[in-house]
């Protein structure tokens, strides 16, 4: 039985994000993001599950940041889990003084907030999970929390199913220390990220390099290198497996071009669209472009 | 002793390109450059020397379409002549009533000609050799010629080292049946044709695969392909030779990207200026790129 470490506590939508991952895993919470990757690359995890970015709020620092530093782990699979809060409180509560929750989750029910409980004070938690605790113990009144809380603690659900974005989600990875990647399945996406030099035109190139190669940019975010003014580490989502040959082209283009670069894993598309590479970007293009090759090189005809 | 098919007849500019070739070589005349690059492919020369190139009068259709068709041939050297022209007449000419020459030749001493033979038509032959022969023959009164084929023929100099554009030059090549390429000399140019879909972007994207790659593009011509509008071929020389990654990749991605793609050679530069690759680009840099890639896809660490 496989265990998974996850940024806790338990009721959170990351461990929901876990269980549809695993549903027979072992599940052990961890305090902070960094400590549940720490966990899986001290082997004492075989996997992590974090959150890695939100359809409203954006890319999750803490899982960028825990990617970027210390030995590398790789995400193996990819869930995406529709957000929806519920608020619960203690039974028989009648006056909402304090609301808290973690700040992306607060900040993706400021409209339903403002209209029901426009006199609460809004307070930041660790997690979702960590403010239905501090209902739990009376530290805050009422708690926005993902719906599988409801479950663990004994709170009444004041409401459910809420969110001012009908089609918020959020996008969780499955990290494992690095080992081959899953098989290509036809809907994969790798993820990258690349430390550039500081000059003009550089992110560019790096996007030129997939273009060319008919390969499709999902995502692209960047986040400041501490210390060093004006240099950005840039994180690249595309489609396609490691062991095609355009991408394995492409990742060494990257390789060359950059001051750094971390394989971040090839996995399967949570939403199973097709990756297949575009006509002339297909792996038999490529056994036949280098078939050429090597005839021409060896002095062969064309 | 090699044998070297050259477009003649003797005391062209050819001919004296392809004495600088290979001085100990047999040198045999063919009346058209089709027919020079034909006596390579039927293994009747070793090589065929022709002109590709002026800086005044730009591409040699005939050598640009000869290298398309038919069993490929490819460039091994090239050599670069300064182009100055000898005007030969029959001893004893007082009046020049025509003058002759290959029309290249003729448009590049029209400044000359308007101000010395100002009265004289203006003939074309089909070389400036075959010029020389026509006054010997007395079908015409002077020829426009290379230096070389005073030495050739029984006639008198009304006047040498002519050119309107001082600066003019000639680029040969000399062409082999398909075979090894010469090694790498570290200032090498690498030669291709290239024939893309009729897109917008398509030749953008031809260049884009070079320039990333870190490759020098020297020339680019284009021809237009018969009964198929719009549609052209491309000749690209760039810096590089086929031995080095960076040159490979390009080329196996112009064999994706293209209908069809022809090799025309790797070869050291006249001009000897290096064609080092600029870092990123250099071959230790693919092979640390292929060793990090090769680790990943066999699930080892970064």
């Amino acid at each position: 039985m496989p265990r998974i470490a996850y940024f806790g506590p338990q009721g959170t939508f990351t461990e929901q994000a876990a269980r549809a991952f695993d549903a027979q895993a072992e599940l052990v919470p961890h305090p902070t993001i960094p400590l549940a990757v720490a966990a899986v690359r001290a082997g004492e995890a075989d996997f992590a599950c974090v959150p890695v970015e939100n359809s409203v709020e954006g890319a999750v620092s803490a899982t960028m940041d825990a990617l970027a530093v210390d030995e590398p782990v790789v995400a193996v699979a990819e869930h995406v889990l529709p957000i929806r809060f519920t608020v619960l409180t203690r039974p028989g509560t009648t006056e909402v003084a304090t609301v808290a929750s973690h700040p992306h989750a607060l900040a993706q029910v400021q409209g339903w907030l403002a209209e029901h409980l426009p006199g609460a004070a809004q307070l930041a938690a660790n997690s979702t999970a960590a403010a239905a605790v501090g209902v739990l113990e009376g530290r805050y009144d009422a708690a926005v929390t993902a719906p599988v809380a409801a479950a663990h603690y004994p709170l009444a659900e004041l409401a459910s199913d809420i969110a001012d974005e009908r089609d918020a989600v959020t996008r969780f990875l499955l990290l494992s220390r690095l080992t081959q990647a899953p098989e290509p399945t036809g809907a994969d996406r790798t993820s990258v990220l690349a430390v550039v030099a500081h000059q003009p035109g550089e992110l560019q190139n790096l996007l030129a390099e997939l273009a060319l190669r008919g390969i499709n940019l999902s995502r692209i975010e960047s986040r400041p290198l501490r210390g060093r003014f004006g240099e950005y580490r840039f994180y690249l989502d595309f489609d396609g497996h490691i062991a095609e040959p355009r991408v394995g082209d492409a990742l060494a283009a990257l390789h060359r071009r950059s001051q750094q670069v971390r394989f971040l894993g090839s996995y399967p598309k949570a939403d199973a669209a097709s990756s297949a590479a575009p006509a002339g970007h297909r792996a038999e293009d490529h056994h036949s472009s280098a078939a050429w090759l090597a005839s021409l090189r060896s002095g062969g005809a064309e």
